[in-house]
């Protein structure tokens, strides 16, 4: 295809975006053409902006602009209630539930002895020197539902019981408004099995 | 959503792009924020340098990044044979099929009564300024099998059958390898209506 340097060039790095293919680049691309000058500007500064501004929150390793993140920042929340996530991206999904108003500590991944991450590389001694100095009384293990997820919520349950902190971990079961007829038999085995008096 | 200013300014500046929702943003912009610093520079400087560096050709409105695009540029190109589309992104397509060898012009758009899009807003008479000084024997016009893209070329085609040049336009049919039971039904008469002798 002949297409100018700088257009390819362009096509190259929009591809490497998750989920990005050759078809949706070439219509960023060419979006990206037709838009005025400003516009287009406007998403390369967003860009470059995030990388010079963002880093982690030195308390929960949340994305952070400051020092500490906004949740860190913010004098409304539960001190005493702290939810473990693997990535920075886990914790918007909870906060739109609206349900939890704690802090949060973000692990940087989940145990997988098959990739080789082990408990030294993820934040696990962070979270157990803030459990040591912070008002804890509670921590969800919200790590995800596969098979990571629940090793690294096994491993962690075992090391924080002890500290007499209680440890729970988000229901899984059978989603809000889906039908009983199309869910896998694992999710809803774990649903009887966990399930609930009325 | 607690997110950073900084990570809000990117979601919003992603989600303006084609095909890019809420979510998807989300999956992008926390690739950004994942990604390496150089990695991330590199799509926000492959956008404004695109911005900076490509206009369109002087002869045929493609993009360029010079005064003529690759194609007007090269020495390869049969200048006989011109083919005329709507919009620069009909070209990479076009070139694909590695079947057409000549030269393009593009219209900037397809007459639309509907949307006022008369022939004075195409580049209908740099068309026809072409065709007066260069030595083009066919003009394919490649405008959209549309209401607008048909409309558009039975204008041109009036205008240029007189100046003694072929006029011709990409056949409508099914599409090769498609199945005759989904083919829809206008596309499945014009195929009939213009069947070839074998």
């Amino acid at each position: 295809m002949q297409s100018a340097p700088a257009i390819q060039k362009l096509l190259d790095e929009l591809e490497r975006l998750p989920g990005v293919g050759p078809k949706s680049a070439q219509r960023m691309a060419y979006w990206i053409l037709n838009s005025d000058r400003a516009t287009a500007l406007r998403l390369a500064e967003a860009i470059a902006e995030v990388k010079d501004t963002v880093r982690f929150c030195s308390r929960c390793f949340n994305y952070a602009e400051g020092d500490l993140c906004e949740i860190c920042a913010s004098t409304k929340r539960d001190q005493g209630i702290l939810c473990v996530v693997s990535e920075p991206r886990d914790i918007p999904p909870i906060e739109r539930t609206a349900v939890f108003s704690g802090v949060y500590h973000v692990l940087g991944g989940a145990l997988s002895p098959m990739e080789g991450v082990g408990p030294d590389d993820l934040r696990i001694a962070e979270l157990l020197a803030r459990l040591a100095s912070e008002p804890v009384t509670e921590v969800v293990l919200a790590t995800n539902p596969n098979i990571e997820g629940e090793t690294t919520a096994a491993y962690l349950a075992r090391l924080i019981k002890p500290l007499g902190i209680t440890v729970t971990r988000p229901a899984s079961g059978l989603p809000v408004g889906g039908d009983l007829e199309f869910a896998d038999e694992v999710t809803l085995g774990r649903a009887l099995e966990t399930r609930r008096p009325l």
